[in-house]
């Protein structure tokens, strides 16, 4: 049968091992298994989520509530927009699927940072947009404009905090950068990680309220899958102009979030005291991380996130190290699919950070 | 700014009523609402499956097993099939999203039923491609092969038992129809409702098993949202050659079904004898309906699902009829959108369908 040509391109996604593979694979026990790959919030999601979402477990039967008005609530009231600002996804990502099939085509060009979020590439492939990249690891704005002028995408997409390596934008860089792109062109801020940056320096923190005052051209993207403990729930969000909102939403599906999802995320985004909580955490352990990487004489890229990105020495090869770690029941992400030879390793909980350090230590 | 032109022609999906937003407009308590709109399973999912998911409210921070295993596991062995012939969909909805991007493009016919399930046109638009519609109501298969020929589209839906009218396609004729279809035109047999028509009638009663062991160009899709009470969970599946799976896995998201789906469906599909009693609670209570159509004298199309639907007479309007009944906390799909004077009733538990019975009587 002949599919689609684009389809040729497109190799299946492989995501980052989940406990039970794990489990399966080395008949390692799940007490065991120290999972720091996919940047999950170690302390969960706030208790109050939890009762919300097991007083409700007997509406599974019923299909959610499609307008998501308590959680549409929650983020307007949150984020100080309307209604008419806000999409919501099946996690962040799918706002991405929605911004490439409503405003690029085959023909487009789509540009991003030469190392960043996954999921840009892939979902461009799935339209058969071209991607175009910087060559700085680092978000580099001055690249990005170059790149702007001569390129002439449809979409620009900043990272920031950016992932897989943890820095960040300057907010006032952003915005200088931004209003120097033209009014077609869409700029989309992914903010998977912001809670974290703008805990840790204000300077790097994007107000989607300014944005979108300042900019028609920009949707700013969030989700609840990191600081707020939901990784497993798949909902994310987007944050625009009403114009750029009202296509997203032709493109939604309807019921897109699961009831169980909905009730999370609306629990979830009003228990700000737990997140800031957990970040704090996150900050305090992440100095462990620091004192490490110096005693192990590796490079550590300073991080505005829940992840650290150790970039190892030629003596080691991350591959290998992941491996390794992995056989032990410690679960990072090798980066070499990115072209570095470094791994990340989300921030755990003091035990689970610990166990990371023995067993790393002993194997560089 | 520009947007691809093919969404000029989307209208934003309204979906049915949730019991929430009918709590919200005319301030009926929860207690007091009957929702007979969405084809829910009215006596929810099996106690195992609630339990199940209870106990695992603290993974809702892990990203899902993007494998899925353990759901896969269920599926293929209740379908005797393998994995390669099975992909998994946030409802059945996402498997038909994947579908036409997979095989259709701007210049793709789509051959669908005259009134058939809203969405093959929805995520037609999604991709510009041009819907085709038989001309009678019930599938007429003469009708799609005379289509096919003059019109040779790229897919062909068959939805049996068909939403929104409940007829369903004998198996015989099906399989007849689709031995003439050549090999490069897909085939998708949507079975949400099946379990209800195999129940009822052996002669309607599909094998995605025999399907895919005769034709390779034919996809099943089911869904856990009716028969097995998990509509709030968003989990559908579609079964096909290896061929077809591996072009659509290649458009699936990353961790497209939540923590707690993957748990919930993982269970259900085990729970068949939960799933056997529903469906016949269903059947029985179908008979009222059919006392009452008769006693009220309007017309009933004959039913191979869990809702029927309810032809009215000239002297009633349908509209009419689901908005005073929804106005007394009774939700009814009004079918004006699909050009009937019709309304669909899903049947639900005795006290519902007493209190539909009743107020609906008076409204006649």
């Amino acid at each position: 049968m002949k599919f689609n040509k684009k389809l040729e391109n497109i190799k299946i996604y492989e995501a980052g091992k989940p406990i039970e593979l794990v489990v399966r694979e080395f008949g390692i026990e799940p007490k065991d298994i120290v999972k720091l790959a996919s940047n999950e919030n170690p302390y969960g999601c706030a208790p109050k989520v939890k009762e919300a979402v097991t007083k409700i477990v007997s509406n599974m039967a019923l299909y959610p509530d499609d307008s998501m008005r308590k959680l549409k609530n929650g983020l307007t009231s949150r984020f100080e927009i309307k209604e008419e600002n806000l999409i919501i996804g099946s996690g962040s990502d799918q706002v991405i699927e929605f911004i490439m099939h409503a405003k690029a085509n085959a023909n487009s060009k789509i540009l991003i940072n030469s190392v960043t979020f996954a999921m840009y590439e892939i979902y461009a492939k799935h339209i058969g947009a071209k991607i175009v990249r910087t060559a700085s690891q680092e978000h580099n704005l001055n690249e990005f404009y170059e790149l702007y002028k001569s390129e002439k995408p449809d979409v620009i997409f900043l990272c920031t905090p950016n992932n897989p390596t943890g820095d960040a934008i300057d907010a006032l860089d952003m915005m200088n950068f931004i209003a120097k792109i033209d009014e077609n062109t869409l700029v989309v801020v992914d903010g998977a990680y912001m809670e974290y940056a703008a805990f840790k320096d204000k300077k790097k923190a994007i107000s989607p309220k300014e944005l979108i005052k300042k900019f028609s051209n920009v949707i700013y993207l969030g989700t609840f899958s990191k600081a707020y403990g939901l990784g497993g729930m798949r909902v994310g969000y987007g944050i625009s102009s009403p114009e750029i909102i009202k296509e997203l939403h032709k493109l939604r599906p309807p019921f897109n979030i699961t009831t169980l999802s909905l009730e999370a995320a609306s629990v979830a985004v009003e228990e700000q005291a737990f997140v800031n909580n957990c970040i704090s955490l996150c900050f305090s352990e992440m100095k462990h991380y620091e004192e490490f990487a110096t005693k192990q004489k590796i490079d550590i890229i300073e991080s505005y996130t829940n992840f650290v990105t150790l970039c190892l020495n030629k003596d080691n090869n991350s591959t290998q190290i992941a491996d390794a770690l992995l056989r032990q029941g410690i679960i990072v992400r090798d980066l070499s699919g990115y072209g570095m030879n470094a791994i990340r390793v989300t921030v755990g909980t003091p035990e689970q950070n610990s166990r990371f350090f023995e067993l790393t230590a002993e194997l560089l």
